[in-house]
């Protein structure tokens, strides 16, 4: 196997939307992690995760624009190109609320498939899109609008198997576990494959009641950023499907950044973090470069491998 | 001062080129730290960095690429706008040996100067070039032939502060002191502003020894990746203008990744990494989210912001 | 003057937003060509146009999707940038909605100002837009909402000179003259430099009747597409400022490859069309192909220009 | 059939490389017809040509840049993913030299298949590469070398059909017959399926004696720009698979527009062009709109088609 995009078969050799149906509609818990961009996405595949979380808050905050939708849609479809073409591992992307309405959402979730990304996850809001984490009370979408959204998806995507998650904001805005079950049953009617049900408690409360009631009509995923203390027990004990560490590669290398950056600055040196940082082989091992030297022995004439021309 | 890309006039309110001068000809010795993307570009210039090295190399990984020109050169161009959006200090962009030919030198160049960057770095190799940490006895580029290449960036780019640096591989190369020296005399000639002589033995040695033959005739940038144990005031008594930290920010975060990967794959939680990673207001604070809630309080119509359209 | 990429400083040498605030402001009747990519664009300011209208129709059409914000909006800048790099005549933007709220209206509108665009003309509808002659009663935006776009892009570009034109579809919505007056008004108030008031009439009647009633507070722009068989000495004695022939190169250029792909299709031979055709000297000409041989001449070693490796 | 981007499976529902494949091999002479951006893709395809010439030269000039790799190679494969996503028919790509060595153009090569595109074609030439009709003498690739390009794409495209065409510029450089067979030979044998024997003399002599020597070893294919006077059933005779009219869209789109920009800035009005253009109908259809009102029917809440929220 090689990451390389010398010769890896990115999206013809697998059939990632399948691999990510098979993910979620298992009964054993899953986790993906996240990434946001080609290298992250790398790392998480190396540690053993069965996929990946495209988040859209990490690929905004690496892009130096706020989780606003102030990316344009084809910025983040280019970013995800990127994962996936250095993996075999499922992507499952943050499609925030679909970039528009219907016609939007289809275009972008066309063009993430043919990308070689295996599903999008789409939230009941409206564009541009505010971080959940961020301000009280977002509106939500209608749900027959939202619907349409999920349907349009649907139809349009070139692969039967690419996964449409349905994200329910309505605990967050407020609204309840009664409507936040009638969306996600309004949702799966609509052609949703899974729920993720969206919480900013501390405690996995609202989301344990929720699983509960909605009794696993379709799978159920969560995101534990703001109730992380929760043990994972409790989430297979619920039926829970997949668990997105969402945001948690990005939140490293901040701190990891800072620290480096900080100290370098004052030592003047980097003899003393020399030690603590990845060395250039394991970067050149992650991005395949022997297959690069490989190639170079197969098609450049012998004379011009490391000829020098001077 | 804020860094979001909502309200800083990034490109217009500052004369990067002129800063970058000014620190390529202080008499200090200064210091510029690799960024790949924004969120590293962010983090370098919140430690202090007077200037960023954009890395042909870390943007090649964050990519998930390798450092042979797989990235086209508008994709290099794109990553760098990002970092230029973002932050006050200049950036010196690491151009490999410039796409091409003179008229694709001088190309890139006039564009990175219109997104707001300082200067480009051009090496005397070939196009494409090889990471020169990867293999051996890469051909050096003709003489005459990069000198054009430099006069015709010198030409072409619209500031004339915008910064020119010649990195001169003879040394890795195995051509020794003479030859190296010779085209530092030539690059100089030719336009460049300041000469990086390149090297990857494991101590500093002919670094200062070319130092010492050079004599200053332009500013000398170093690169101490492989003989980074060398105290920097030697550095500072051979009259080094700049040194660079060429690809730390990125070999940090691909350790800390790792260890965070690793970690909660075990654990099959957060919990335990909670505390060392960024907590999200790191985040939020980064990348200025306090300017869009007080943009919207301005822009939005009082009874949309916060407003549920349920 | 040169239209090369290779050393016209499209960006610095001109001052393009003022270019336009002067035609916009000017008591002379103005016209801008409509362009869709580089080439019309090169072609418009040939002719001896004073500025060019980059179309939302015509780019979309170009890029193959329609005129329903399916093309990003960064795919648009894009295509502007390329027009800009190789004009110096000022190019007024259609930005359709802008994009979004607020913030994608001053991010867009930024980023056009970034890459040489002189103005940008906003319509005071929703995001996703669709074309005013497509379908009918398209909903329009709230007053309120849309001036905090307006004073949001006054607020965010860098070039105080960055036209904005506020775009009322009042008319087209089947709202009256009243509101169509009272929404020109607001806009005004809200920063906006000029008032387009479009209509999808055969007739002008309804724009010379606002024209009328307006009074010239700001000055007027028209897109006389349906209502084309008005004199346009009625427009100058209206005292409207510019008229936009809004898609004009682009339906040219429809019909102009229908009737050759058909006839060749037929022919089974370009003899019958070649004299019909743009001889490639004048795309040579028209690209600037001159001043890359005479780069060429400086910027090469005299034994590589016309040199044969074999 | 639709040719919008809201419902066509542009990539999955045929296989391109396959129709190409099948021209290229056909005993019958087929006919390509140049596109340089979606629009003139979707008019060469309703004028019932079976394939599309993705022209350099033409894409170049629509961009704006010079036919000498200005333009990226990323900005190529993104206008050329716009013209198969609108298209039913295959494509094949005027790749100039491979952008680089043997890694750059499988590189290339990769993005294109996955992008939907049927085939490209390598020149013999380096990179930069400069238009074969501008300047004399252009250095040839070395043979060996060349050929290490032609087997890196042929082993790197994930799809075995997709097509690899081998321009052969011997004759343009002035090295004769012998040479030209040569390299066609040895092209053959690196993976080439097919040979296009360039030639910029005003008659087709000396390709109609290459022809003659090769005796169709494998597939020849032709570009007549210079000797559009030589009569089609010549090549039928000489055993030709086929011709690209390389330009003709293009160059017919420049005088349509310049003729237009003319007479309107003259006229000060459209009246007299309006019955000369497309009418905007014809633009609607072209570009499907239809499926977008249909789509609307379907997937928006009834309440909001056609609804003002005014």
């Amino acid at each position: 196997m090689t990451n390389s995009n010398g010769s890896t078969t990115s999206f013809f050799g697998t059939n990632k939307p399948h691999a990510l149906r098979s993910i979620i509609n298992s009964n054993e818990l899953a986790f993906l992690m996240e990434a946001h961009d080609a290298l992250s996405a790398l790392i998480a595949e190396r540690s053993g995760f069965p996929g990946i979380w495209a988040s859209g808050l990490s690929i905004s905050t690496a892009l130096g624009v706020r989780d606003a939708n102030e990316a344009s849609w084809t910025d983040v479809v280019d970013v995800v190109e990127r994962m996936a073409d250095v993996t075999r591992i499922p992507i499952l992307v943050d499609g925030d609320s679909g970039f528009g309405n219907f016609n939007n959402a289809r275009r972008v979730s066309r063009k993430l498939c043919e990308r070689g990304v295996a599903g999008i996850c789409l939230e009941d809001k409206h564009f541009p899109k505010m971080n959940s984490f961020v301000g009280d009370r977002h509106p939500l979408a209608d749900i027959d609008e939202f619907c349409g959204r999920l349907q349009a998806v649907r139809d349009g995507v070139p692969d039967p198997d690419f996964v449409i998650v349905a994200r329910i904001e309505a605990l967050i805005a407020g609204h309840g576990q009664k409507e936040a079950l009638r969306r996600a049953a309004a949702y799966s009617d609509a052609g949703a494959d899974a729920i993720l049900i969206h919480s900013r408690q501390k405690t996995a409360d609202e989301i344990l009641d929720f699983a509960k009631a909605w009794d696993n009509r379709r799978p159920l995923v969560i995101v534990p950023t703001k109730y992380f203390k929760t043990p994972v027990e409790k989430y297979r004990a619920a039926g829970v499907s997949t668990v997105i560490w969402a945001n948690h590669n990005m939140r490293a290398s901040v701190a990891a950044m800072q620290a480096l950056c900080d100290q370098v600055k004052k030592d003047e040196s980097v003899a003393n973090i020399e030690a603590d940082i990845a060395p250039l082989d394991t970067v050149f091992d992650l991005l395949g470069y022997s297959e690069l030297s490989a190639a170079e022995k197969s098609y450049l004439p012998t004379a011009s491998v490391g000829q020098d021309r001077l």
